[in-house]
């Protein structure tokens, strides 16, 4: 398939490594349109190198400084890095109006990372999508790692996360029972567990409870259970230790083919949302909403009006 | 439409105010299914008196305290209450668990009021759907009025309150900012403000700047701008005053036919979702999930597997 010779050239510029070219295409891939399919086809055949990384945990617990430290620990060996925020409680998407927290300009200013903050309102239903194809586009851009970002409060932000290739959640150990409870979805989702501001006294305490319940979890030998580490986000103390810890979920993933199985079945996900993102816009036409609105105003049962604007298929 | 005579005692049951025939019943909604469709069309005409009430907000912000107290007021003048708790934070849902939360037992002791919790785990697709059936069952089986207790922390979540005819937004004067990062989707919802716990010093500020923010919205003289009430959930403070707003509310929508027209929003949205629901089952064929499994496993990208099992149409 040829390309227009507009987005030969587009892709030309993000290959050479044009930022401004890199986020000009996010920007229209999260606006989305048929337009274009052809060039995200052809980017497509390029990805499948970058890893990609989730990352989450309740507000507050220090996932940004953590992702901070965590690209730089690959800046260190000369990989790039790519980070999609999503959470509005970040630095890297504005959250940093919200108080004192930690900045990142240090790393913004490194040539070697691209950070992209993607909005969570507005477009919600099809966020996960969005961020997909995004981190499609990063990973065909040649980053070697790519880095979601987001807050574990939805089941969206969770969709972003657990489609990653290795998924680490964050936690702190004086976190109140409002927290704990939000935590329910994230328990799932884990990889790698973070404890967070483990200089805290609680720490300990904290970290044996969550090896205990995931102790409890069915498992056998060839199950990947979630190892807890303890980290410091503001000091950087046990970046090496996350490191070694996704490095090992990753050749457990690799050495049993389940890196490719993670990969096909998020594409599955993809493929079916878009697939439903055109079915709804062909279903409803102008006609058959003036159909609905009809059906309604005679106080037929939602039921009843399903079963007539199907009838002749879909 | 004539129903089978298992259904028409169901119906009877219901109505002679048989609440272990309410709960099967609802537990049949949750479940789902096409067998249902008879009943719930018959029970819809039976629909539209009860008035429903959304409650949502952070975590640890009082709702369920405030649910209490506003269910005994209505009780206060003899109308019936339903209660459905879709909030892993809510002592109704087992929250209590989590710590020191305030005991439903003296409302659940009650006989005109009836408390049913939803689950968030597992059907987060469908829980708005399922929770709007559920209302539905409950409005027809006479409930005065339903209330809808959320954690505002998740779309779904406010999807759920947010189609209820008046919604309230509890919030806390001493809420840090990780809690302020979540309210983003909370405060286009609201149609009145609860500052709970306003015995805290922090209170009048918290108030105040609320109310600044809200008149900065657009808005002319027919526009509904949410109030501010004051109130402690633990006194019942301030109830008198949230059932005052939610009364001017309920009269502000009715005087412009907006209740009407936010019903019709919801009918119409719910067999939206209903439809699509069909058309999934439908597409997604055993057949059509292998040439699926076949053209992922072909390398092809998302792009053009979608086009190709949409080529003869859905």
């Amino acid at each position: 398939m040829s390309l227009p010779a507009a987005d030969e050239q587009i892709l030309q510029q993000i290959f050479a490594g044009n930022r401004r070219a890199l986020s000009r295409l996010i920007t229209r891939v999260e606006n989305g349109g048929a337009a274009l399919v052809p060039l995200l086809s052809s980017l497509y055949t390029r990805t499948g190198k970058a890893y990609r990384i989730g990352i989450t945990g309740p507000p507050g617990a220090g996932k940004s400084t953590l992702t901070n430290k965590l690209a730089k620990s690959f800046r260190a060996e000369n990989l790039t890095v790519a980070i999609i925020a999503v959470d509005p409680t970040s630095p890297f998407t504005g959250g940093a109006l919200l108080g004192d927290r930690v900045r990142m300009s240090d790393i913004m200013l490194d040539g070697g990372i691209f950070i992209r903050s993607m909005a969570t309102r507005g477009n919600l239903g099809g966020l996960s999508e969005k961020a997909s194809e995004v981190a499609g586009v990063l990973d065909a851009a040649g980053f070697d790692v790519v880095i979601f970002e987001t807050v574990g409060v939805g089941q969206s932000e969770l969709d972003i996360v657990s489609a990653a290739d290795t998924t680490l959640v964050v936690l702190v150990p004086e976190s109140g029972d409002a927290i704990q409870a939000m935590k329910a979805g994230l328990m799932e989702i884990a990889d790698v567990f973070v404890m967070n501001k483990s200089d805290h006294a609680e720490s300990d305490k904290a970290v044996h409870a969550l090896l205990t319940s995931i102790g409890f979890r069915d498992h056998n030998e060839t199950t990947w259970l979630p190892n807890v580490v303890k980290a410091v986000g503001t000091t950087g103390a046990g970046i090496r230790e996350i490191r070694a810890e996704i490095e090992k979920h990753k050749a457990h993933l690799e050495s049993r083919g389940l890196l490719v199985v993670k990969r096909l079945e998020r594409e599955r996900r993809f493929v079916k949302a878009a697939i439903e993102e055109k079915w709804r816009t062909a279903f409803w036409s102008g006609e058959r909403e003036a159909e609905l609105t009809k059906l309604l105003s005679e106080k037929l049962s939602p039921y009843e009006i399903s079963e007539r604007l199907t009838q002749n298929g879909f």
